[in-house]
């Protein structure tokens, strides 16, 4: 029984990668309630907020109240999400613990969404992580389109360990793996992996798996047994597609949870405080979230 | 590479499994019309219907006129649940080609479905295979609540072999086991499943999930990776909680194949076929059935 690992860390992104795709706009005094509440379930990393340029993220123009006005519990690593040099400052600025940076493994993708080439946001993240870690801070980065794009289809093995070396030769602490589409198998999980870790250390892996054709907690699964151990999960499913309920987004922490506990794979996260936050936020978005958790308690069939 | 097979056969339940939880009845001509087109979409395996008594289940008080008026294409295998001699009789009387028969592992919740103890149980149910494997016919079983009991909670591994080694006594030719309430996590399936596979030969093993927590294709993985290969499922998730759409029973037939296919595990079954097959149904039913395959193609965000 020791295909799977004993601790597996839960990276929370709801407050920023769940509510960034939610068309509800939340009070920054509930982000603040909501956060607190989640800073108090074991979950020792949360990325709270994104500090782009309001135009781009009106829901998440309040980075810095926010990241200011919440309660910091020791253990616990409050990151953001930061696009550029402007955006760091304001981070740091706010005293966040940890900084993302972010990038497509694919060139349509990365164009669509940065505006750049790939080889142009190079030079870009490489300053941003240079004067992260000088503040110091620690410096994760996001590599989008992992395994399928929407414009370009398939992305190659090769692309995402080209892409990667680069942000790691940047300085890079961990970069996580996104599944950004939804599309991935856990064949082709095992594949990426088998690449990735013949290259770097797994310690600094982790993967971002969204569950739009139900496949997340398979691509979890595989991930455990090729020694993966962190996962970024985003609390109710938080970022699914707000107009079709059930329509998936990130993973759900909630049902995330529930299979690592099932597993007797440890989290620290408590399982009730974690309802009381995902039922806070649920109400605050006003409609029932996409994690299969709570569509099985708010369901009469459950 | 070797640790999932080549090949899975998929047993499409929708017809009986799926729609005896839709309250929306549907005419008989269609589901004569849907189960034609499945039958050409590369499945092997259609449970058509059941014979049970129409008080318990109006939706399915047509068996007899779907059973005699669907085409039957060579080399598919038409099933149909039947809880009883009196079931067995009209089954046999429509030429059906495999009979299904019922229990549960659980002693309540087979108390409260069968309305019998599950000893008593075993003699209804001898006497059911009995006849039909004279017939001569196929049987199959299905032993629900394996893994947790809606009343009782957890249900031990030592009472699913017992009423598994009573079933297969009989002369049943396959066991289904089911995850009726979807509780079931990996570390769970691999545990019950170990135990099974050192007194059962493999190939007459099936699995049957629910997603209701999103774990069923995890479930999966790990079944494949113990050497499973038949899984049942409901085409569009039918058969999940008609008031919260995502909200899910059946895992989905449409999601299954989406993994096996990306996984290169062969089915036979065509998926552009089994999606219009999908579509017919949902129409029908009219709502956005549960599947992820389904739900990402109705939605927005896909």
């Amino acid at each position: 029984m020791s295909k799977w690992p004993k601790h597996v860390t839960i990276k929370e992104v709801g407050p920023r990668d769940g509510l960034q795709n939610e068309p509800t706009v939340i009070a920054t005094e509930d982000k603040i309630v909501w956060i607190n509440q989640l800073s108090k379930t074991g979950l020792t990393y949360i990325e709270i907020t994104s500090f782009v340029h309001p135009k781009w993220i009106p829901q998440l123009a309040d980075a810095f109240d926010v990241a200011t006005n919440i309660e910091r519990v020791p253990g616990v690593t409050y990151a953001a999400l930061v696009p550029n040099q402007k955006g760091l400052e304001k981070a740091l600025a706010a005293q966040v613990d940890e900084v993302s940076v972010f990038m497509s493994a694919s060139e349509t993708h990365n164009r669509k969404n940065i505006n750049k080439s790939i080889d142009d946001t190079y030079s870009v993240l490489a300053e941003v992580v240079h004067e992260a870690k000088s503040a110091p801070k620690t410096v994760r980065g996001y590599l989008s389109a992992v395994f399928g794009c929407p414009y370009e289809g398939a992305v190659s093995v090769d692309q995402v360990i080209s892409v990667s070396e680069k942000l790691f030769e940047m300085g890079i602490d961990e970069l996580s793996f996104g599944d950004t589409i939804g599309v991935a198998n856990p064949r082709q999980v095992e594949k990426v992996l088998d690449s990735l870790l013949k290259r770097f250390p797994k310690e600094k892996l982790a993967m971002h798996f969204h569950d739009t054709r139900g496949t997340a907690l398979a691509n979890v699964l595989v991930s455990l047994e090729m020694g993966i151990t962190t996962f970024d999960s985003s609390l109710g499913g938080l970022g699914g597609c707000p107009y079709a309920p059930g329509a998936s987004g990130n993973v759900a922490t909630d049902d995330l949870l529930y299979m690592l506990c099932g597993m007797n794979i440890s989290t620290g996260v408590d399982r009730e405080q974690l309802t009381e936050a995902a039922l806070f936020i649920q109400n605050k978005i006003g409609r029932t979230l996409n994690s299969h958790h709570l569509l099985a308690i708010s369901s009469c069939c459950s």
